[in-house]
């Protein structure tokens, strides 16, 4: 980058949905960002674009070799500003994803500013209704056309634009989730702390199989052992035990989660403890089974926090505050919404005001 | 499939280059096969079509959540005829990869088909010089426009062909190794015995520590105790101890190589031992240093056969074979390539003539 921002208007607007009935992730809007990455220029192309297909060669090594990382934040409207949370978080975990698969890192300052632009120009694309926001989505991936097992020399940063209402289609009931003790997300010395395209197709199968045994969301395990608590699904997992907030210490193939790490901040800041540990499984069993565990919920950008009622481990279902939102789950969810959305005072500086 | 190929003819054909200058993997021929999977009609749109760029949505499903899988294989001139060398395997192996990553299989023997006719229009691409051959990419991959994390509904399968000389550019000296014990490629469980894009943006930063270090591949431990050998970059590994053939047994996160395969029922067929086996790094060491092991040698389609002339377990450099390539090593690649070539008799029915 670097490089000034161009804009190139589009000759014809889109007319915006009715979001309370789009499905999550099918409407684009108007324009997006990007930039492209050259080993002799580096990221030196940035400019806002119509909203247009990507051309790219039959090679293209994303495709093959799946060099490709991508980030999730949500837009607010709160009224008639827009609000981004904690967007320099994710900016600086997508150079931790493109470090880790040896692609070009961006400037994070200069990422930033385009994001705050793209925004300006489709600040009407941002949706009012409760619970709605302006999905934003930034990839990088590599657009090389070269068969060959190494690094592309050439990438594109794209980000682009979504309007959003809640990830569930609205539906808050609690969800269940199956604990795969059979296939494996990821292992430490792997990329699961990275937020790359491969480790979303790897999950699949675990995915169909859940759901199919009647289970929404899998719970994965560690892949040293089988026995240690990592994630949910697409999200991190937190338990509140003895009432106090409990969630897996990152240990590199966790995925460090933006609203993870921000549920930590928002329970110590109101007089929480909480507790980054390694979980054993047959613990987490008892600790269900004895009550010490009164409630169970998921967090990322997409859901914020999702409420869990039902955990299958080893074959034994496990019901969480009789499959009902707990009260503390339901605290953070409203105190982290009302910052998000400006309906509340941000004592941590998180929200972006544009 | 099940519908009629279509041929769509170009009307420009490109100039053939001096395959001897080309670099591997960068010039592809004229026409490439096409096919598209819809909910409603599954794989339904069968054709070669002239060479030509992919349009994709920006959320095309691929690039954001890696459902991706690919295949390689070559094609020989042999006088007149094009050989292929087990291409049946080559669309079996697909099928595996697309059912790990949630993805639908593809019909293998209107597969075949497809890339016989293929080949029968591409026959004059198919270069004859002494270790020429045409690179044949299958590759099946995710084109929703959709962010979310399921199964893409729609799918591309294409067929590209690239004319190649060796691998390596023609370098035949023994390659060398460093053995990885930070980072790890895949875990029992995962998708490393799967041929799908994200491992291979995996592997990459420690392919790069290793060419930092000074070796030219990286030597893959298991994941769970980072002890047993797995596989060399992108190639199955072998070893000649005590005159006999050792490699590591297929144990779920080790791609199962046509090459490795072809390779074991070859060296039977000439009466030598194959053992397959879980094989502890100390071990190896251990045999490379009293000289029970005498050769080493990667494969995989791409090389055939890469002989190995140094390895580095953690921190100790052993040469193998004073760095020379050895007589079972040069021996097996002589044989294999001269039935891939059509320039041996093919007793195990390796190869298909068109």
């Amino acid at each position: 980058m670097g490089q000034t921002l161009q804009i190139e208007r589009a000759n014809h607007l889109k007319e915006k949905p009715d979001v309370s009935t789009v499905k999550f992730g099918t409407v684009f809007t108007d324009y997006m960002f990007t930039n492209r990455y050259t080993p002799e220029y580096g990221w030196s192309e940035p400019s806002i674009i119509p909203y247009q297909n990507l051309v790219l060669s039959p090679s293209c090594q994303a495709i093959h070799y799946g060099q490709s990382v991508f980030e999730g934040l949500k837009a607010y409207k709160s009224g008639e500003d827009v609000l981004l949370f904690r967007p320099d978080e994710n900016f600086k975990r997508m150079n931790q994803s493109l470090s880790r698969l040896s692609m070009p890192e961006i400037n994070e300052e200069n990422a930033l500013e385009a994001l705050y632009e793209l925004l300006k120009v489709e600040r009407d694309w941002v949706p009012d209704g409760p619970g709605q926001s302006l999905y934003v989505r930034p990839f990088v991936f590599a657009d090389e056309p070269f068969l060959g097992v190494r690094p592309s020399e050439t990438y594109q940063f794209n980000i682009i634009l979504s309007p959003v209402a809640s990830y569930y289609g609205g539906q808050a009931d609690p969800t269940s989730i199956y604990v795969e003790d059979d296939f494996v997300r990821s292992v430490r010395g792997g990329v699961g702390s990275a937020k790359v395209s491969g480790n979303y197709a790897a999950s699949l199968l675990a995915q169909k199989k859940a759901n199919e045994l009647g289970y929404e969301q899998v719970l994965w395990l560690d892949g040293v052992d089988q026995k240690y608590v990592e994630e949910v699904g697409s999200m991190n997992i937190f338990f509140v035990r003895d009432g106090e907030l409990v969630t897996p210490k990152l240990n590199g193939s966790i995925l460090p989660g933006i609203t993870r790490k921000s549920i930590i901040e928002l329970a110590k800041y109101k007089g929480y403890t909480v507790r980054e540990e390694k979980i054993h499984i047959d613990d987490l069993a008892n600790d269900l089974h004895s009550g010490r565990i009164t409630e169970v919920f998921g967090a990322g950008t997409a859901v914020v926090i999702s409420p869990v009622g039902k955990l299958n481990i080893h074959g034994v279902d496990h019901i969480v505050n009789e499959n009902q939102v707990g009260p503390i789950s339901q605290e953070l969810y409203d105190n982290l919404t009302d910052i998000q959305y400006g309906r509340a005072e941000d004592p941590f500086g998180w929200v972006v005001r544009i």
